[in-house]
């Protein structure tokens, strides 16, 4: 397929299976230039949406393992008849222009098998921006057939919200530390997982990830409040060996069919809808501020003498947001 | 003092002790009239910084005993001669008009010590708003020489953040449970704590306030990189009784200490300087389009389109932002 789809034909032809549409509706999403954008939007509104379809995000600490397990995840996945697209949101890239999937060689076997789909995480844009084409590529492989979404991020900065914004189920990774310890998370992401496990549990390490699985069992009952809906499981897993990834998975669609039953998906993806709204607003503002020639000139020097206590940081802003155009009153 | 002084005369009178002049300060701070704003700006810009001010945030959920917590601690330092202000960020004064702290009665012999200043919430406005109107009221306080100042806050939402982005070191007050559990605090909210402190450790409860606080240090130390600099430490307290007050505070100098000669609590102030800037952009950016008559007429509109999944959160950010009059790119 050579020939440009517009969003009409896309739509129509996603469904089929078709793999060249696939890729030409997902640069579309991806791109940044005002035409495509817009019929991006289109092609979007015009998408069945899967009420089926399982929205899994899956994050944890550099060294966890996490292509490891996704492989083993999407195999056991692919292997029972599912569809499975892997995506990913790296804050990272946009600095570097690299990606976490950036080389499928790590998922050397997953991507090869014709019930799978990988694709990097779009570099360049705002975490906004990125993690918004992120959640449009996932619409787009939901309406191409996939049936499982896994997204991956990495487990530092605030990629993980953005991700948790966009999935029904946050799957958190960890490792036991060389003594029983878990290690390298910070507090605050722990908010958003919904099921956590620790990985390598095989060999040597088995007894301490159980250990560890064990603490951090304890260490989560104490912060579910009462009559939570949900209180995070957690497992140990191993890649190497294939253990644990059934259960987590068997854990994964128990949860969804728990929020199901409550009501609670329906809601979240609801309020999921109005965080992106809100998030595609202040992202457009920013940009437009940061683009704005005036703004830039004198951003640096306000900066500097904000941040050496010659100016206040509301003294900053005022000056900023009258370069804007902006006499702002709170 | 009837007069109206300047911001100049606030600024030399403010370090004699005058109380009237704090209050006219303060007003100024708080108010949202643009020659205020800009009078409010000049005023700090002009105070002495106090390197020695002792700045803690402190949260927990309700009932968890805050302000018996910070009347007892308050007590015991103004007896040992500092001079203590206390002042509350409370999301929920921008919907009710009301605060955690417009009952002093709740503190009553602490305010009424001379060597103690409460200040309730300033209310109205969004929650950046109150932020940097309660952060710039703890620089007033610290000119007229408080050198301790209490942010209280509640442990709901997100005012925790605007807190520890304001003080030095961030207290969490938890309470144990009917059984031995921690209950009612969002995991997310571990992220901010420095030091923890379980609550009503007395009579039939010193047990169980015990068991929970070895749990939470456990659990705690799971989180905690290998390598951090500080480690949050786990005391028990009781108001009533008076117990583990003076460990906790002992507890909040060492941190600081720790934080000073380490040199991160000096990147800590920097690092703070520049979220306030880009918080009050944020903020100014937002009202602004908020107020917009254009926007204004659309947004609900458009709101409910995406929530019932007629339009994408892009497409109708795009339109919202249209509105306001810009073209967004990203």
């Amino acid at each position: 397929m050579r020939e440009r789809l517009g969003p009409a034909a896309l739509a129509s032809r996603l469904p089929t299976g078709d793999r060249a549409a696939l890729g030409q509706a997902i640069t579309l999403v991806e791109s940044r230039r005002p035409d495509h954008r817009r019929q991006a939007q289109e092609l979007l509104e015009l998408l069945p949406v899967n009420p089926d379809g399982v929205r899994v995000g899956i994050s944890g600490p550099p060294g966890v393992g996490k292509s490891t397990f996704i492989e083993a995840l999407g195999m056991r996945l692919v292997e029972d008849g599912s569809r499975v697209a892997v995506l990913a949101v790296d804050p990272s890239s946009e600095r570097t222009g690299g990606s976490i999937l950036a080389d499928k060689t790590r998922m050397q076997r997953l991507s090869r098998h014709s019930g799978a789909f990988i694709r990097p995480s779009p570099s360049a844009g705002a975490l906004g921006g990125v993690g918004r084409r992120t959640r449009e590529t996932l619409l787009v492989c939901e309406a191409a057939g996939y049936d499982v979404v896994l997204v991956e991020t990495v487990g530092v900065g605030q990629s993980e919200a953005a991700v948790a914004m966009m999935v029904d189920t946050f799957l958190l990774l960890m490792l036991a530390g060389a003594g029983d310890e878990i290690q390298g998370i910070k507090r605050g992401v722990l908010e958003w997982a919904d099921i956590l496990a620790v990985t390598k549990a095989d060999g040597d390490n088995r007894l301490r990830a159980a250990t560890a699985a064990g603490e951090l069992r304890s260490a989560l009952s104490l912060f579910t409040p009462r009559g939570s809906a949900w209180t995070p499981s957690v497992h140990t897993v191993s890649a190497r060996e294939g253990a644990g990834i059934d259960d987590v998975w068997r854990d994964v669609l128990e949860h969804r069919s728990t929020g199901t039953a409550s009501g609670v998906l329906a809601q979240r993806r609801k309020e999921q809808l109005g965080y992106w709204l809100r998030s595609a607003v202040e992202d457009g503002l920013k940009t437009a501020f940061e683009d704005h020639s005036e703004v830039k000139k004198r951003r640096r020097q306000v900066e500097t003498r904000v941040i050496a206590g010659e100016i206040t940081p509301t003294h900053g802003a005022l000056e900023l947001l009258r370069a804007f155009g902006i006499d702002s009153a709170d």
